[in-house]
């Protein structure tokens, strides 16, 4: 069976070939003139590259599995061994209109433990990865263990979504935390903003509703870093289920979560 | 008197030099430890990049006039002549939180009619510029004009925080908008949010409470691209005024005040 500095590896090289494919693919979109061919391009990148995944993992490690947000990967209901959770372009409404703000995200998972953790911001050539016990990295150089902010000094990344009428939580303490954090950001994908919390450019982010390839890659960095990632009562998040989610340093996490949500 | 070619070459040559001041002065930042100590360090570096321009323009071109963030220029009440509306780092919160996502701004005003507009975003190397009337450029490359959007297909720049209880608007208002359109977004640097909005990433930025150095810059490129930017009364932002503002494509944008605003 592969050892685990061989998987990172290997999923190292996957996810920058992955993300040349992604680049490549900006050519076809500057010459499509409609909205709905973009779309229809936008689909097909993200099968494209969630099988580019599937084929060579299939191949290189065959007893591992993978869930993958287009859903050609293996139907599970279980954790057992190792899969990859991938979604090929979290932040698809960014990858359409801006063509950047996106990034591929996997998280691997050793019976239910994450393992490795790689989140590429493929514009800016930007990968994030960690092994679990052995440091997070942005490209070759280590990412500092998170620091803890004051919820008066904090950023928090919240979509304004969230402030307004919805079925997931009162948009009154939404306001309220927003009123009093020193500033609020919307990036658009969760990849990104998990990692703009690992890095310390973010100092909370909070969703509603994210599914396991969206926080996998970015759950397992943040955990790296000293970070903490439950869903929004607290409760760790599961890599098979849909959650909500906040992430923090330990402390500003337990604040805001009492402070707000309990 | 120096021709409006000459004064757009150097406020590139310059706008170029203050980038690498910033990007030097990372290093420090990365040696300081404590937030206090970050702002103060911020502080300095606004005045020390509004000192930078003040004086080469006052050497290059004694006849101009500099409106700046940081109050060093000159007092103005009237915008005769040429006037260089500065702003050393647009999104100072990010600049401190994240090294990322700030600007420089320079709107370049003759009796007050916009005609040269510079937005660098220092740390990505990327330059938008424009002579009014000669089209609007990535570095070298020509932005394409500005395309409509519907509401319904558009994604918005807003800050959560105009959800909230206050003085400007509605927050109905707010939410009504957030919750009709596609999606919403928010950078925390008004001078990108316009270049997102230049360059089609945003199909609309709204604000409630802008300076003229943080608009003047981008309302110069987008109108280049045929975009309009106004208060949210729909009257002409003035250069030498706060003000509320909404850019966007000319249909949107009176859409968006048609429903929502007026």
């Amino acid at each position: 069976m592969a050892g685990i500095e061989e998987i990172h590896v290997q999923a190292v090289q996957w996810i920058k070939e992955a993300g040349q494919r992604i680049i490549q693919s900006f050519e076809t979109i500057l010459d499509i003139e409609t909205k709905s061919n973009m779309n229809d391009l936008v689909t097909n990148m993200d099968k494209d590259v969630e099988h580019f995944f599937i084929e060579r993992i299939a191949e290189r490690f065959p007893d591992h599995k993978v869930l993958g947000e287009e859903g050609s990967g293996h139907d599970l209901d279980e954790l057992n061994g190792i899969v990859w959770i991938i979604d090929p372009i979290d932040g698809t409404m960014n990858f359409v209109h801006q063509q950047r703000n996106f990034a591929i995200s996997i998280g691997i998972v050793e019976n239910g433990v994450g393992r490795i953790g790689l989140i590429y911001d493929v514009v800016h050539d930007e990968l994030y990865h960690c092994i679990k016990g052995e440091g997070a990295f942005l490209n070759e150089k280590r990412i500092e263990p998170m620091r803890e902010a004051t919820l008066e000094e904090s950023i928090v990344g919240l979509n304004a979504i969230w402030l307004t009428d919805n079925k997931k939580i009162d948009k009154n303490i939404t306001a309220k935390l927003v009123r009093e954090v020193r500033g609020s950001r919307s990036y658009g994908s969760a990849a990104l903003e998990l990692i703009y919390v690992a890095t310390g450019r973010l100092d909370a982010y909070i969703s509603m509703r994210l599914a396991p390839w969206d926080f996998a890659g970015g759950t397992i960095i943040i955990e790296e870093l000293g970070g903490k990632v439950t869903d929004l009562q607290g409760n760790p998040v599961h890599y098979l289920k849909k959650s909500s989610l906040i992430a923090a340093a330990p402390k500003l996490h337990q604040t805001i979560i009492e402070r707000y949500l309990s």
